[in-house]
């Protein structure tokens, strides 16, 4: 047999034959739908390769399947910056220096701007940063309602109201997803606590849970369509809700129709049959490795590891788990990591910086400011005392899993020092001592914050700076601290810690222009109250929040932010602690409550609270017309329309949100006197009228009937509140359901 | 000033404004060429942001443009598999568990097979683990020339000729580029030696320099397009080359027209100017932190970075090559991170197993068969011998970058069982103990080969051992220990160590049955090749060592490799040794023995080798027709084809690689007797015939004219030497250019 063969190009020029087009497999074919490259896929893969998705593989990474080229999938806290890396299997930072990111205010600060449009851009913003930093998932956002002022971990969700919850939760995950990045909104569901959270059994009943507890969740599945989902730590019916049947099951992915991922809480997962059949997809954090805290073999022994292989090799239970959670893992990775059309993310840019800026000035609360004391006239100031240790500590480091290394971070009295000086002369003193955490305060933020004064000398020292100066501007609140705002413990009570309260009655002693900037994620006693003429709430405000202070205080910008929950006088006029129901005891915590969470109970019960839900001033005034309906009655397919004119009455242009709120005046169950159902924030310079045109249906008109298991609304009348705050209703209109 | 605004969507269904749809900047719009979008990135750009660009931020990554959303670079070792993740700003792995890669053979190895087929599915497979494992720039492959056996990085590179390296380059750089991540071909140039390496400067003249050192990389960058190239440690002209005028600015990019980027090799700078004027680009390992090992901020030290951002500033150098060097960079991440077409990679899938097992099986060389003892025949066999340290010795692992965390890798003594057992039975004897490398042998390979045993206690354990088998194999050869095939240090003498000769000779004497597998990247003395029938070269194979080691030797597959460089009988026998132009003296070597470097001095000079270039035995035989040119003239801008029959004359079909060599037979400047100038791989069957054709033309006639800096052919007589190795022609034809 002969054969000629022509190898003219070989020997000759060196080409040779092209890498073959081959028949690409359809997981592989971007032409196919994303569930048919995720059956494909499943088809091709070995049980050991299913088993490995379901699991971390280090602290914050899982595997993909690397065989057949699907990438791994990398989680990234938290919900206001980008984590940093730490090492492959212990939470020490892993010293990388590409890793410090825009952090951006926590997520109650955004929920205080009351603007979607805002949340939108966060969303986008930070999803860009976690795209860059080469994220799979952004363990975020928290949208845990607020119960109690004394949840540790309060200041990472968005206030005590779900319908506000709601609406900024969505834009917030699409946001982030538009970078091909999933959310994961968490922690699902009644995580409303940190004292024993991983254990406490919460006892709420079915309308609190579908009114309260679940819409915001709800509405990021069905409205913002996030991909992810995670189980908090703590028990509901008995389960823990990272393998929770009736919330995974029944309501997530039955009711709600969810097709992302469920994963765990770090460490959530306590029983292997329970992650099989309850629903949980994803396994992180859980600790298995006895004494040895370095043992990477631990992995394989997670409970939806080895333990689950062995089930399914024994034959003690079947595979179609198994494959729905793979297919659950895999669209995570078509959605995210294997979307080629996903933009390429970018980090610590200048619009990242404008975004947290303008989310931390509108999310600043003018809670209190007589005689207009606010703004401060720099023209007509010599020097202006700066009180108080939150002047100058970094709150975007510690707080737990949310600490971030921030490129940078503005603190108080650095921008306030850039908008007075030189004009104004500003003297600084301490005033007070918190918490020095070695960790935080010297490692990780470059700070030393030690002094060894006795507060006996620092209060001295902050009054006599105080006594002759134009302003004192007290900058203090909670911090990041073990017990303040931050994860893992709860507050132990209510009130300002380290002094403040006395120094602050002190401070408004020797000098009648005291402004008190209060920081904290969380509402706090104020018994100084009507001392103080000018009270400005901030929140942890990320790198921008020197600039965004020193911006709201010397009126470059007019606050616009209101308050997402309530500042109750006392803790026993929260719901929760009047009725003895936290932290519960023998390991369950009742929610007596019920639906009358934050405003639903203060306006239900009658009690005045501090500050309202909602509220917050401006340095303008606005006035609101009458509320005109379009018709007085609602039939339940149709609308009617609720209009009203604002005017700015001041001589400043601001912003106000006009919340509209609506009263059930008879119903077959108890409903709070009023709940939320809308709000805009619009714009209006001096003498500006706007009219505001608020769709009303009957969705809104809805109570949860958990003798029916359905939302249901009765016929009757009905009262539409719409106001600048819960507390400051300005006109109100009735009409009837039929 | 009234004005209605409608906001029932945002009140009633939580929809928002969609991200709006902005005008993309060029850098982003993928309908631009990249050159476009290089531009417009630039444009955007700060001198510190371009600055950033040009050196490391860690140990083997580098800063994108964060604010732009511009990927990092990240680097990855090494030539033959993807090196394991090491700490931020430590040479110590980081203990990721999801880095353990497929090991692929050698270079060396590669370039035995002779086969550029199996060089694309190299480049591809390697490509594709690089992608999987996110990285951007593959630092490989080596294409340094075989001066001198002692080279302890000959393993790494692909032997002596300049044609052969040129055409396994090609395929190579083109199967990774194929997955959108950048081949770095290194390293340009000149350094074929490690001793000194770091200052050695060496003297080689022009047409050494062109015909024979350079030819592979030429062929990378127009051939293969290749998108980074390395600059080596050494000197030459007296300029380290990571910064040299001449090799960087006037060959590779003036002549050669490259647009890739010029990386250096790690800690290969030493000098701000010349770095920024000689074509560097991008600088990486230099060490700056005096005594702190830890200090991540020598990473602004280096001579890329604040030194250069400093001249830049006082004036004292314009940006003129800032701007170059930063377009060379963006131009790499365009062509890699942000192109959004690559494929998705894979890790340590079925296929790269087979394709480095194709690769190991087709490089093994079959030197010497006396009584064709191989291969094996099992049925008649009833008990085997193996002897030898390499037979249990991870060689993934050591010899510098290179070294990897394989996911597996078969030892030879694993390969040999599987295929032998039970049918025969094994025994082994480790005969002797090389050096045992704390680092290597116990902590990265999981091994203890210590063996406390004195030499002659192995020896005669052996002996006994070998002295009633049926066959002997002896499995030794180098390592990858210091001094061996290792980077960093020369071998110190060509030898093999550790009285593996003795044992080689006492083995043969107990039984005439022996064969000899040496592993090795790099030739070795045999002072006992007439005591031993059968002598196989192997090479550092990788994860299918033991697998393409067994199959050769019990023949279910045919040996088809043939040497990528000389096997001299002694060191003096090599040109440099020979020469005394090795390792140089006074900082300097001269490359003495100029264009005839392997095969081309041992024809020139008439140095019978051990073994020659090209030589590889088959278990058939192969019988060449005679060389038939289609006329017996070529004119310079014509071919001529020369056609040859080949026919399986034994029993097995084979491989053979068909060599042409040509001899210029009259030349106004000396020549090499002969020079491989095409060769051709094919599979014959028994008894089939095939017939190749190889089109000859005026390039192939030429030599580098240093009197006229120019590529010249002369008219008058060339000779053909068609054959199965450069000592074994089968055929020849004249023919004259005119």
């Amino acid at each position: 047999m002969k054969q000629r063969i022509v190898c003219l190009l070989l020997g000759l020029s060196g080409c040779f034959l092209p890498i073959q087009a081959q028949n690409i497999p359809v997981y592989l074919d971007e032409s196919k739908t994303i569930e048919e490259r995720v059956e494909d896929a499943l088809s091709r893969m070995t049980i050991e390769e299913k088993i490995a998705l379901l699991h971390a593989q280090s602290k914050f990474s899982s595997a993909g399947v690397p065989r057949l080229g699907i990438p791994e999938v990398w989680m990234t806290d938290g919900p206001h910056g980008i984590r940093p890396e730490v090492l492959w299997d212990e939470w020490a930072q892993a010293g990388w220096t590409n890793d410090s990111c825009t952090a951006f205010p926590a997520l109650t600060a955004l929920a205080a701007t009351w603007n979607p449009e805002l949340a939108m851009n966060y969303g986008k913003a930070i999803g860009e940063e976690a795209r860059y930093r080469k994220k799979t998932v952004l363990l975020g956002p928290g949208v845990n309602i607020y119960r109690t002022p004394l949840n540790g971990r309060n200041f990472e969700y968005m206030g005590e109201d779900p319908y506000l919850a709601s609406r900024m939760v969505v834009p917030y995950v699409v946001g982030v997803q538009s970078n091909g990045v999933a959310a994961c909104v968490k922690h699902f569901a009644l995580n409303n606590q940190e004292t024993e959270r991983g254990t406490i059994d919460v006892v709420a009943d079915e309308r609190a849970l579908r009114e309260i507890y679940l819409p915001a969740f709800k509405a990021a599945v069905q409205e913002g369509q996030v991909w992810a989902i995670m189980g908090a730590y703590n028990k509901y019916l008995g389960e823990h809700c990272s393998h929770n049947a009736y919330l995974l099951k029944k309501i997530l992915r039955e009711e709600w129709g969810f097709n992302g991922v469920v994963i765990s809480d770090w460490g959530g997962v306590h029983d292997t049959r329970e992650a099989i059949f309850n629903g949980l997809d994803m396994e992180f954090g859980t600790w298995t490795g006895g004494d040895d805290w370095s043992n990477s073999d631990s992995y394989s022994q997670y409970f939806l590891a080895n333990p689950y292989l062995e089930l399914i090799k024994a034959g003690e239970v079947g595979t179609a788990e198994l494959d729905e959670k793979a297919r659950n893992v895999l669209r995570l990775i078509f959605r995210t990591e294997m979307n080629r059309n996903r933009p390429w993310g970018k980090f610590v840019s200048e619009d990242h910086s404008k975004t947290a800026w303008e989310i931390a000035t509108e999310s600043i609360v003018l809670l209190k400011n007589n005689g207009n004391l606010l703004p401060i006239d720099v023209s007509k100031a010599n020097k202006i005392a700066i009180i108080g240790e939150n002047a100058i500590k970094k709150m975007t480091v510690g707080g737990g899993s949310s600490s971030l290394k921030a490129q940078y971070e503005i603190l108080p009295l650095e921008g306030l020092r850039k908008y007075l000086e030189p004009q104004v002369e500003v003297v600084y003193a301490r005033g007070y001592v918190g918490d020095v955490s070695t960790e935080f305060d010297n490692v990780s933020t470059g700070q030393d914050l030690r002094d060894n004064r006795s507060p006996e000398e620092l209060l001295k020292e902050a009054l006599v700076v105080a006594k002759d100066a134009d302003y004192v501007i007290f900058i203090g609140g909670l911090n990041k601290s073990h017990e303040q705002d931050s994860e893992g413990a709860d507050r132990k009570s209510m009130d300002l810690p380290y002094g403040q309260d006395k120094l602050i009655s002190e401070l408004a002693k020797v000098n009648p222009n005291l402004i008190v900037v209060n920081i904290s994620g969380n509402a706090v006693t104020m018994p100084w109250v009507n001392e103080v003429p000018a009270i400005v709430q901030a929140w942890f405000l990320g790198s921008e929040a020197g600039h965004a202070i020193a911006s709201v205080l010397c009126g470059e910008v007019n606050p616009s932010g209101k308050l997402p929950f309530t500042f109750p006088v006392k803790l026993k006029d929260n719901a929760a602690h009047s009725l003895g129901a936290y932290p519960g005891n023998d390991g369950k915590v009742e929610y007596k409550e019920s639906i009358l969470v934050g405003y639903r109970w203060h306006d239900t019960k009658k009690i005045k609270p501090l500050f309202g839900f909602g509220h917050g001033l401006s340095y303008t005034t606005f006035e609101y017309g009458k509320a005109q309906l379009s018709s007085s009655t609602l039939s339940r397919h149709e609308q009617i329309i609720c209009s009203v004119e604002v005017t700015n009455t001041g001589n400043k242009p601001g912003y106000e949100t006009v919340q509209l709120y609506i009263s059930d005046l008879k119903s077959s169950l108890q409903r709070p006197l009023k709940e939320l159902k809308a709000f805009r924030k619009l714009m209006l310079n001096p003498g500006e009228t706007k009219t505001i045109e608020f769709a009303i249906d009957n969705e809104m008109l809805q109570f949860y009937d958990d003798t029916k298991s359905a939302w249901v609304s009765e016929d009757g009348s009905f009262e539409i509140l719409i106001g600048s705050s819960s507390t400051d209703i300005r006109t109100k209109a009735k009409f009837n359901l039929k």
